[in-house]
């Protein structure tokens, strides 16, 4: 998507420099900056760092993570599969993408396995961008009809929570490609951004790349959903998610399964737009066996932001020592769930529809 | 309640030097500030700026403001008291307050008015502590019920939003009174504290007083309690309320809504401790019809905390010239609400119940 006029990916393949280059995400909204991912370590780093983060995102940056290794041959290829695994624990993604490395590289002997890494690797890339495209479109038709059964000229209120668009992907992004490509089919739209505590993603990444596309937005913090929800100031929920159970439960960040209570409670679509990558057909029930991430407690007490110095600068916001429990991400049960959105087509939150959406993949 | 072996109140007259002082909480948690309200003024921008909140203390500040008003002969006791009625809209103790100071100073000549002013004043403050004595003591008797129906010595899981503790009233508390006094009992606890942006009163207020006190407590964001009721690690929700129905509709700080719609999802108590001058009679339907404050968009694109300097610093969050918007409170459907826990004992969030608490006062 673009910034100021510019295309631009989360991650890319420079072909000039011969280097993996992506958009350091810590840095955003106040500053715009890329980095080079040079060694495995680089990689695994921006991984745990959430310089690159979204589950789709996460996969690719791993299989380059993998090349990379193989690159500089200091590391087995096992052992970097290893290290990339295990930077993350709740996103299907990584584990799928590496699989993808593996069905490539085995076999291929060492004179031939760098180069077969670097083209499966950006393989995987273009595909992401190929696939959030898909899911963007299947979406928009969601979106059009939704704004079309309202009646009206005003605009169709989308929510989402945290940011599942072209930063959390290689580009166009789940949730949010199935808004942009609603704005190109001329639907009229508002998106009501989650702040998303504790690390503001919805703040920081969406707010940013919606106002660089052009998309009318309001930032709420995380408390007001069920409010607007109450109140018909919101038609239909949209967030992505980092593993789906083949029963239908939607893990994603931490408060996403209180947006989808308040929506079923007042009656309004709650959709999930996930590449099929995401859904982890080994898993039935939700709650139970998707692995939680615990992340530092430093994310909830302190806070990073632009001082008047112009300087970022990083606060308490707590009294010392408070002891904090830093949950990353929740299920939404299927229940709570209107649909699947993904690059085969939209599917029910059920057993039955996603097996005919794995036969379909 | 205690501050490092030293009782307090929120707010108190102090008899040696003739002054009304208070807490000014937008200092902690990093200082420990007593300020002086010495006009009308002052009274008005402390409820303003948030140096008093919560519906309790709220009251108790605007019987104060008058008697100040009063005593200067500045402003006529109606000017004063409509400048006090117009500082914040949802919380019905204020409106409360200044009908008790109405019905005690009416028909009073001028000689006598200023002491009768103070006189009710003090009386208020004196009655408010009382009130909220007993919620901890009725509300005590469920916590230790729960706890012993779990059947086990481990703690009982509490979890409340925003801070309605004794910083929200002259003493004790409502929601943390009931945390406070079952704690005396000898009752286990330990207290999830939900962050509460985007002000972070939970954070900042709820943190500290439970610390000081000794309470068992860990900060949570507040997109983490739908997971902890979904894996059992919440026995009962308590909050406070700034303004309740007659038919149980429980308008408290914006997220309650979402909290109880997952207490619900869980068969997880939810209660609501409030004095009985929290509940408008003269109102049915909480949604329609109780104002909902809208706060400043720099309450959620900036924020304060204490940065490595020592000093305390505020930085920006967001992107420039986001948009913003900033709802203090929402409400709570009486149907998700377990019990009313009030000084006069426990009722149940309908309208019958509420009648015959309505009998009792």
């Amino acid at each position: 998507m673009k910034v100021d006029g510019k295309h631009f990916q989360s991650i890319w393949y420079d072909e000039h420099s011969q280097s993996v280059r992506c958009i350091d995400q810590t840095k955003l909204p106040h500053d715009f900056v890329i980095i080079e991912l040079d060694s495995l370590d680089a990689a695994c780093h921006a991984i745990l760092s959430m310089q690159v983060r979204g589950a789709p995102l996460i996969g690719i940056t791993a299989a380059y993570g993998l090349y990379l290794a193989l690159k500089s041959d200091s590391t087995s290829y096992s052992d970097a599969r290893s290290a990339l695994l295990k930077t993350r624990p709740t996103a299907v993604n990584l584990k799928w993408a590496l699989d993808c490395m593996d069905a490539k590289c085995q076999g291929i002997d060492s004179e031939g396995l760098v180069e077969m890494a670097l083209t499966t690797a950006r393989d995987l890339e273009a595909q992401d961008r190929q696939v959030c495209e898909s899911i963007g479109e299947n979406g928009a038709r969601v979106l059009k009809s939704l704004w079309e059964s309202k009646g009206s000229a005003e605009p169709l209120n989308i929510l989402t929570h945290c940011n599942a668009g072209w930063l959390a992907t290689v580009d166009w992004g789940t949730a949010l490609a199935v808004v942009y490509k609603a704005h190109e089919l001329g639907v009229p739209l508002h998106v009501w951004v989650d702040e998303t505590r504790p690390r503001n993603q919805g703040a920081s990444l969406t707010c940013w790349e919606l106002g660089k596309h052009g998309i009318p937005h309001t930032l709420v913090v995380d408390n007001v959903g069920g409010h607007l929800m109450q109140h018909g100031q919101v038609d239909v929920c949209i967030v992505g998610s980092d593993r789906c159970t083949k029963t239908g439960d939607v893990c994603n960040k931490i408060g996403t399964y209180l947006k989808a209570l308040a929506a079923f409670d007042n009656a309004v679509p709650f959709y999930a737009a996930l590449p099929t990558s995401t859904i982890d057909f080994t898993m039935r029930d939700g709650i139970v066996e998707i692995p939680i991430e615990e992340r530092s407690a430093n994310e909830v007490t302190h806070i990073s932001g632009l001082a008047d110095s112009g300087l970022v600068e990083t606060i308490r916001l707590t009294p010392t020592n408070v002891k904090v429990h830093n949950i990353g991400f929740d299920v939404t049960p299927a229940r709570l769930v209107t649909g699947i959105i993904t690059e085969k087509g939209i599917y029910g939150a059920t057993e039955a529809q996603l097996s005919d959406l794995n036969s379909a993949i």
